[in-house]
């Protein structure tokens, strides 16, 4: 039996720590330092599908990699069986990396895996990443907030699973509430979200953008209006993932250049 | 007169580029790797007041640095005043850096500065930084999204400005529209959020947080209900800056553990 098996019964079990690790939006470059650095000191990585290969380059390649990623009607991997892994994993490893696109904490998990790491008395630590619903547009040259525009934001899922607490969003009380709303995973209730924007009051000329690959070399942006856009999406066969903005900061898009995806080999060259 | 003179009238007239970089909230190891290096090539740094002495430390031993910090109530430095500096340097030095905390395009005003710059033909670019509102209540325990509590979240400033597009923001419809609501500036005018929330249904037991120096050393946290943080905050003389979090997820700060910050230098060691 190995020493540190959880099946031990010696007072000394070991017991390692979680890390969850938000890898933000794509750019590697938009990285945090802790992140990269528990990339390269982790024993044990688990990954969304979605993070980008600069990302996964920075990883110990001493460190096991496991796949758990989950992407829309394809399932890799459970949640329940993700957070069994995690547990499992701490009992062997010291440094257990999840990683996972954006911020663990914005639409994505995190709460739940780190109750469940807690109830199971794993050490646990969250590491805040740049959520893609701040980056996509700022790349985009739309600032979420504007002196002159927005003094709210309202980040909100498009995407309502199975099992929750309450049957709807409250789009009406959302479109008064916040002059930029920011959709994750909301292209394909696209058609149902901006009926029921138009019926809170929004007029068909407030202006639209959707990002998909928000901050990677592949970043396209498709902007329009509340009245265009879904024939929009239809023509041109927009897809997700993608970030979708709407608001009057939309309109900056065109006055702002669009960000040019500056490497760090670029600036250091 | 300088080779590299804005007086100069040759076609070849040098023009460098403005960063406008977040900083994030304040845990250096928060810092995008972009960021950092950007600090490191930087010939000249605009700052705000509340950056993190780890932060400054990253900075260019050779670049010239200017305090543009600006606190409620004693501006250093007026906004146009920034956005005129930041135009004169670029066009003598070829990498200025504009740091700001948190994210420079939530609540960060840089979408004017962005905007001014292009104006001026200055080549800009925006580097995202993690905000505050994101970071503080996940050191804090504090998920802003949760599958069974909320699928929403608003960020909305409390300070709101003079000269502005419209009186007041519609706490009313927020209240109705995000289950998390995230207030920036919120100390000052606390007691008029909460009589405005409450007034929009929500109840006295509604959980809310206090968050001051989030993801530093001196982080500090109070946490209460609706009913009762008014006068919480006067009977601890809790103080500005702090990000203000309400809503049910505010309720697993006592199931998480609060992050402890742990450095760089402690995981390396």
């Amino acid at each position: 039996m190995a020493p540190h098996s959880p099946a031990t019964a010696s007072p000394f079990t070991f017991v390692g720590k979680v890390y969850l690790v938000g890898a933000g939006p794509g750019d590697p470059g938009l990285m945090t330092l802790r992140g990269k650095t528990l990339l390269e000191c982790a024993d044990v990585v688990v990954h969304d599908a979605l993070i980008s290969p600069e990302i996964l380059a920075m990883i110990n390649p001493q460190a096991q990699r496991i796949d758990a990623g989950k992407r829309r009607g394809r399932h890799s991997m459970l949640q329940p069986d993700i957070t069994q892994l995690l547990i499992e994993l701490a009992q062997e490893h010291a440094i257990v990396v999840r990683l996972k696109g954006g911020d663990p904490f914005v639409f994505g998990r995190g709460g739940e895996e780190m109750a469940a790491l807690v109830a199971a008395q794993i050490p646990v630590e969250v590491v805040p990443g740049i959520t893609a619903g701040v980056a996509a547009p700022a790349y985009a040259g739309i600032p979420l907030t504007h002196r002159d525009y927005s003094s709210s934001v309202v980040f909100v899922t498009g995407h309502e699973a199975a099992g929750k607490y309450h049957p709807q969003i409250n789009w009406s009380a959302i479109a008064q509430a916040a002059e930029t709303i920011v959709v994750y995973m909301g292209i394909q209730n696209l058609p149902h979200i901006v009926e029921q924007l138009h019926r809170a009051g929004l007029p068909d000329t407030t202006p639209v953008a959707l990002i998909r690959w928000g901050t990677q070399q592949q970043q396209a942006i498709l902007t329009g209006h509340l009245g265009t856009i879904v024939a929009q999406v239809a023509a041109t066969a927009f897809s997700a993932p993608a970030i979708v903005i709407i608001g009057r900061v939309v309109d900056l898009h065109t006055l702002l250049p669009t960000q040019t995806l500056a490497t760090l080999t670029q600036l250091q060259a």
